[in-house]
């Protein structure tokens, strides 16, 4: 089993590299340069022709889409737990959030990103309004669900959907409402924030800001 | 194991009727009366908050997301290998294929049908254009995929991804450029469409457009 991931700091790929550092599986780093438009590079096109990250080349053959990968990685190592075991309640939920975060909350986020480059930049502003609504939406949806004081957001442990929530409300930060002003959401992720694995994530990527302050 | 869809003809929920139709497992429908919003009925919003189809009730819990509800099927059935099986190749590319239905192309036709009433109506055309490039992307790349004649999308064999591509598919036949005007996209929905258990799900949900002429 090899693993090497293709990552830019901060961006969709840093779900799939907590998860390989929570993992404690071998694995290799390519930094994909976005300054330089790296990502558009023959080079990175042939891995990942939408000329996104993440790409994680598994066993010598690349594939894309972060949802897709924590998913994929979680089968290939069971023992560590990182979803609900099949036929229980627990994977039905985890599953459906998975695909909710993946569908409903990642579009809205590269909408309010990439408006002026995925679309005419004179409409942007039409799509970042949709895509905040959204986003806003489903902070609200989120923050009922961990209105029980839940620590992991699903199946009563550290599954893939905490990965992926947590790098998703870490975009909102500059965000006209960050979810950190959601009461549960700002509990939810200062517990998750103290994980080992996500502050090792975080000197990896040589990020410095939402993280929790020393003590 | 017991399973009750709540659907609409020629909706989100189409894939997943058609998968319980091809699986041959016991299932109840319930129909969902668009014309009169049902969806947003009090009783209707108690198992599906979003106010959307398809909901599967399974074991009496209700789950949304087609996505999910596919994935669940294949491994909550196995015998029937809907899905490649883990631990393979083909399983990573099923997965990635799977997330990236979800998250690049519903979204863009849930953009597509409801621009008007998910956002500002004024702004519709805007969201509408970008869902519709978006969409086009999209056909291009799997038309690709398609070109070497492979009778299904992935793995050599039937899948649920062979049930959520012709689903969207089908919903671009009213589109300004519909799917079928892609040369290895027609000969696959074509394929596709011959299936015993496609022909069922058209009766069953009452559909007569988009199915191959008798001969
Ligand atoms: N659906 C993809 C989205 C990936 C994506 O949009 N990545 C962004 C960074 S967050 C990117 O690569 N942007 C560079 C570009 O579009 O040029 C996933 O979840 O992996
Ligand atoms: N992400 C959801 C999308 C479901 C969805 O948008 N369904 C539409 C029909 S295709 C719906 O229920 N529309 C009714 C409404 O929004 O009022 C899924 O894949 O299940």
């Amino acid at each position: 089993m090899s693993y090497t991931l293709y990552y830019s700091p901060g961006t969709a790929s840093m779900a799939v590299h907590w998860m390989l550092i929570e993992l404690g599986v071998a694995f290799e780093t390519r930094l994909v340069d976005f300054e330089s438009g790296q990502q558009r590079s023959p080079e990175y096109l042939r891995l990942n022709p939408a000329g996104r990250v993440p790409t994680l080349v598994i066993d010598g053959v690349p594939y894309s889409e972060s949802t897709a990968l924590l998913m994929l990685l979680a089968e290939r190592h069971p023992a560590a737990a990182l979803s609900p075991a099949p036929g229980t309640a627990e994977r039905c939920e985890w599953m459906e959030l998975m695909v909710y975060l993946a569908n409903t909350v990642l579009p809205a986020m590269r909408d309010w990103f990439y408006a002026d480059t995925d679309g005419d930049p004179i409409g942007a502003d039409t799509i970042r309004n949709l895509a905040r609504s959204r986003i806003e939406a489903a902070c609200e949806r989120l923050d009922k669900k961990l209105a029980d004081g839940r620590t992991y957001i699903v199946g009563g442990k550290l599954s893939t959907a905490d990965f992926l929530a947590v790098m998703l409300m870490r975009w909102t930060r500059n965000m006209p409402r960050p979810a950190m002003t959601w009461e549960h959401i700002e509990l939810y992720v200062k517990r998750l924030r103290s994980l080992p694995s996500f502050i090792t994530l975080n000197t990896n990527e040589g990020l410095t800001d939402w993280q929790n302050t020393a003590v």
